[in-house]
């Protein structure tokens, strides 16, 4: 029933797997990313059985300590862990308590002494889960850090990627939207161009600032001038309640020239996969028929959180 | 120690059960609903265990999506999911995003991409359920829509009247309260009628409209006419929050006319049953005493609710 | 792998322990105490392990029913049962509707009607726990009530002062703050005297009032008299949100005369044990290098707290 003998392990002949947590994909190699989609491979198939349960994580306990309220992500980790057979406490402190950058760190320190095995850290705070990372002696995973990253985000964008084209290495890959506000931007950006891919920042120039060109990123402020030459339009959400009044118009505005609109995916290439990080506002930055169409791989990009997500609990642990 | 040998199976000689969702108990035939509540009482004996545990559903996931608060019901389908081995998860969205239609469904899909086995619904939209089970591929287990169905309130009913009568055929059942808004209601109507009891609704004409009728049940204004003649009066919770002013006047009114009071209990039949679906207003609806005595299956219902919850999370996943 | 040999349990040569609900260490004999002491002993060393489980209480069901907000206990509480292997249900119920005493026992008996072998109630009204022993035939845990006790804290706050100085006997701990509002100094007091520590009770007139020396403790208002001839100094958080303004003047003020300061603490004896229940105000009653510092037990204390709640757990179910 429960194989064992497929998961990849620390004790292998060629070990490339070293590090208690994980931060950001800024800090890992492409070898380090690489393993860790193959690892994912391995776990996607548990999820395909009838008992999706598998005994590496048994008697480790996962807690969500989420500061910031994110359904779908906190579910995804705790099946994630539970699929691993592991213990999963949601423990989430809101109000004042835990605004203050020390009282975090107390409430880690606190969540830490009762032997927990893994935190996994969602906070507004960029550079939080570092900061805990250093406080705690148990893994951390970041599961979205302020506008910094969101790493297993990240990842299954690049295995859902992987899975369609088979490579990474030289796609174009458009990411549409509000840029500067986006940790999973940010995630993206650094495991594609790890990776080998073009990555083109798509949006007005107050959401795309000229900077990100540092970072390895082509920016464009005109999606029609790159729509027909990408592999991948990853549109991302608008999130009205981040972005200042100042920064565009109006969302009318925002649909006419950034959303993925019907005219313009007539535009794409044939074989152009259409992702998004979800949840979708449906007609503003994405049609309905593009989101549900046999081009849109934004449902796979959920079940891969899974097996990506088990990947990391996993491997995080064996260190 | 765990026995699958008495849980009955899709396999066994005459598979009874065919469905993949439980959505209301107007679809159910007769055969259906025994089937569900034998199967239910070969599950009660579980929970009467020290270790209150069989496998039935190991490794597989329910995930209870409640938009409405139910800490009772969301409580009775965790356990009962336990109870079956199954890893549990509560998804509650709150506000906004999900109180449209669209949302709703995106939500559940991506639920389903996570690789659920069930979704257990309560919304407060009449037919969410079934638009759901339209939607995903996984089951559907409705929780409560609306004014709609609460089809497993309906069932442990049922179980409950069976247990003490040996039998509903025959039986009058006289359902008291706000019956327009009430989804007990009519899941005990459908379930009553097709089993062969004969259900009086009893309340003031503005909460229990004569087309009733239709649905093949007798319906009364004067409680006192059918008091000392049925065999069960289930008591409705007056649900303030829903009952608009202009449906009754006061609670005391309502109380004097529709309560069951110990002045009229005393008049029921001798070996009356007293049914609530709770939590009680003690005082109005229901007299204390009345609430706690030896006629009184209320807590019986809570346990029999149990059972009947395992065994349609069971059943739905057979097919 | 898991040792169930070297459980204590009620058929050994001496059973010590009766009681099938915690409710009050003012309940206890030291003996009783000692035994759970001792109970926790055998249990911590579970949590050591990468596999933190005993099948202890597999298949039993723990109810946190928590109607005043308290992450870390119940987080701690829920942890203590799974490393049991019971199965753990979180029933929050907020609002109006468990105000009143009536309805916190129809909810008692609701959740006991699932079938529950334990509840675990924190509750805003002193004797809660109790009024529900009385109520229901699961085994009741209290886990804070009122201002009356908290009887795993004070447990855990035995736990540690025994580790740490191989004995309770003789040892005098200086509890300091806010005593009157406090569950936790009433439980720390019982336990404390019980097993023959002397217990001083540190605070402004308007806190510790002379009265609480009838319960065998030494009252004093001027904590610099006996800061150096403690052994133990319990530091209690200031809780802004349950004292009256009239109670104290400023915080300032408080820090001043009862905070533990480094130039208080330099006056404490050189072996003196710093404790905190936690959540800490950094920098108002307690400095932030003396609660970091060598002679701080307040992460042990939490670690310990898993250890006593598990054995507490454990023992309630064993009558």
């Amino acid at each position: 029933m429960t194989t064992m003998a497929d998961i990849p392990t620390a004790t292998s002949t060629a070990p490339r797997w070293t590090r208690k947590h994980l931060l950001a994909l800024q800090d890992l190699t492409a070898e380090e990313i690489t393993f860790i989609l193959d690892t994912a491979k391995t776990f996607a198939e548990v999820s395909t059985r009838s008992v999706k349960k598998v005994p590496a994580l048994r008697g480790r306990v996962v807690v969500n300590a989420f500061f910031e309220d994110s359904t779908r992500t906190r579910t995804s980790f705790s099946l994630a862990a539970s699929r691993l057979s592991a213990d999963v406490i949601d423990f989430s402190e809101k109000g004042s308590s835990v605004s203050k950058g020390e009282t975090l760190i107390d409430t880690a320190r606190n969540i830490e002494a009762m032997g927990v095995d893994i935190i996994v850290i969602r906070h507004s705070a960029a550079g939080s889960a570092e900061v805990l990372s250093r406080t705690v002696k148990c893994s951390v995973v970041n599961a979205g850090d302020g506008a910094h990253e969101h790493p297993t985000q990240g990842l299954l964008d690049l295995y859902t990627i992987r899975e369609r084209f088979g490579r990474i290495k030289g796609l174009r890959v458009a990411i549409v939207g509000d840029i500067v506000n986006s940790r999973v931007a940010r995630s993206n950006l650094w495991g594609l161009t790890k990776l080998g891919a073009e990555v083109i920042l798509v949006g007005p120039p107050t959401l795309v600032p000229k900077a990100f060109e540092k970072l390895g990123a082509t920016v464009v402020h005109d999606f029609d001038s790159v729509i027909g030459s990408v592999d991948v339009v990853n549109m991302l959400r608008i999130q009205f309640e981040r972005i200042k009044s100042s920064q565009f118009p109006t969302v009318r505005e925002f649909t006419r020239f950034f959303g993925l609109t019907t005219d313009r995916f007539a535009r794409c290439k044939k074989d152009a996969f259409v992702m998004h990080p979800g949840p979708m506002n449906r007609g503003l930055e994405i049609s309905s028929n593009i989101a549900d169409g046999p081009q849109s791989g934004i449902l796979t990009q959920v079940t891969n959180g899974l097996a990506v997500r088990m990947a990391v609990l996993y491997l995080v642990t064996q260190v």
